[in-house]
């Protein structure tokens, strides 16, 4: 989203206190709106504004429809050494999500790698978000959610796989490498934010009404046929991803989540590793930097253009947007302050 | 590779048979040589061809030239609960990746979760063995292996990322779901068979002279710009299973390993989990029955064309060559009954 014409500057201390108001009124317990009204705040300020302040409104009226229960508590179903699956009660997708994490940090202290998996719980905004905090707590990390079907399976024509966003973060300094990828090539949002702009995609993003790959985003919207990362990689992919977040937690699979209008009550799995467990930290911190400096040194296809880590961009957008506001679009803010009692 | 004029109709016992002789000549141990021969022919079985019957030339000279050792055994480097870190010592690759699984296997048992890396190791052939072995045991599996530079990160022109296969197992019934995938959108044998018989490749495979995506086998091989999975996804994700195979192994990264022109003393990691240790196996058993009976239900883009998930054709194929015989080029069958003693 570029500062334009139809957008306004927030600072996020306002915006963060303008969230947590909002979910304070909306029934939330204190210390669960900070924790969320911190989350939409800092997805915005790295950027992700589809998971953040563009999705705020959507996030408020699911707690006042009941899909998400203010103020539930995850409970444990069952647990084994490293494992645990806990039942999120449909409490906040970012606060179980934030629970699970912690959880999964725990247990990976204690036994070297764990597995923390979420039947009934809500969408957690951005999943990069849980890979930060475990990265920056020195833990590699691997989660994935499941979500509605959105997406063909490779060959077919009628939505069955859901995008299942796919988490990995790995410590790196002070900052982390976030690798934080929806199954689909483009999300439901992105096309509609290309269409509305009459642009091109980049790469084949799904089939028009004549059954071909497409560049255009208005024809994939009409007939919803989004293609997966990699066309039948991405699918089955997506399949397991979506299968292991169902049995790992007990919950909803894609397919019974596809049931209702409204996305609720997804599954989701929490993986941690302790890499200190391991032994030569400096060693581990030589070989990322060999391997991120290689990286680093790659050709560019376009001189004016840097090869990236997953995540890297993410600094340099944190950086600007602390310093002259988050931009949000005027409408959006607008919708949001109206959220507000007087 | 269709039964046509130049193939031969290889009988699996004969194919294993063989195998064992020769690996039996070049001075590998009994049992080893008879798990290899095992691998090797099942690899063909399945119709993996180019990890099994066409590969098995090049094990061979890699074992004669000593990039793999025959006899060596892994050496445990580092524990600590369910996490273990060993060196594979360049033994034969799927005899190490066999040990790693059955280590994992063992690990989650006792501790719900587990991961087992291996550093200097070499090519495991067919990922999807291990992931079979773990499924049809009962145990969900995630591993992948890094290799030699040979895609370029996006927006590059040399390559620096490796095709890294990742492979996810899920136990279906007495069978398995087996997602086995390259980060390379083909392989770089799918694109020289493509090229030999001057096919068009279904979805772009990577750029041609002009710097266009393209679905031209020959040009993608002539830039050597092979694409990622999903793009810019595919390659962060490429990226991330390199940077975290190195550091939980403490072995040799894609950067590492490319700086010879020989494969070998690659980084691999295998993660186990135990469904069992979460309780209630028939509801398990039902919310999966439910899942594939849905993903099954898709409306086919092309009637004849049912859609699959990851690992079920190969059981038709399994079946067929199994009762047919595998085939095999004449000059690769040749070429490996030149390398017995009389």
């Amino acid at each position: 989203m570029s500062n334009s014409a139809n957008t306004t500057l927030i600072p996020a201390e306002l915006m963060q206190d303008v969230f947590e108001k909002i979910l304070l009124e909306n029934g939330m317990p204190h210390d669960r709106s900070l924790s969320c009204a911190e989350i939409f705040t800092q997805n915005s300020i790295d950027g992700v504004y589809t998971h953040g302040v563009n999705r705020f409104p959507r996030f408020v009226q699911y707690l006042r429809d009941g899909y998400i229960v203010a103020d539930a508590e995850p409970t444990l179903a069952h647990k084994f050494g490293g494992i645990e699956q806990w039942d999120g009660n449909l409490a906040p997708g970012p606060i179980n999500a934030l629970f699970a994490t912690d959880r999964a940090l725990e247990l990976a202290h204690a036994h070297g790698i764990a597995c923390v998996s979420l039947a009934n719980t809500n969408h957690w905004m951005r999943g990069g978000t849980y890979g930060w905090k475990a990265a920056k707590a020195g833990f590699i990390f691997i989660g994935w959610t499941n979500t509605i079907a959105n997406m063909p399976a490779w060959g077919a024509l009628d939505a069955k796989l859901g995008n299942n966003p796919f988490v990995m973060a790995i410590p790196y300094g002070d900052e982390a490498i976030v690798l934080d990828m929806a199954m689909s090539q483009y999300s439901f949002g992105a096309l509609e934010q290309a269409a509305m702009k009459a642009e091109t995609l980049p790469v084949p993003g799904g089939y028009n009404a004549a059954g071909e790959l497409s560049t255009d985003p208005a024809g994939i919207l009409e007939t919803g046929r989004s293609i997966p990362i990699g066309f039948w990689k991405g699918a089955g992919f997506s399949l397991l991803l979506d299968i292991l977040a169902t049995i790992l937690s007990g919950g909803a699979s894609t397919h019974e989540l596809s049931k209702t209008k409204v996305e609720y009550g997804v599954s989701q799995v929490f993986i941690a590793i302790d890499p200190q467990k391991l032994g030569n930290h400096a060693a581990i911190a030589r070989m990322l930097e060999d391997i991120i400096q290689d990286y680093h040194a790659s050709l560019p296809m376009n001189e004016k253009q840097k090869i990236s880590f997953p995540g890297e961009r993410i600094l340099a957008t944190r950086t600007r947007n602390l310093a002259q506001g988050i931009p949000v679009l005027q409408k959006v803010w607008a919708e949001i302050e109206g959220l507000m009692s007087m």
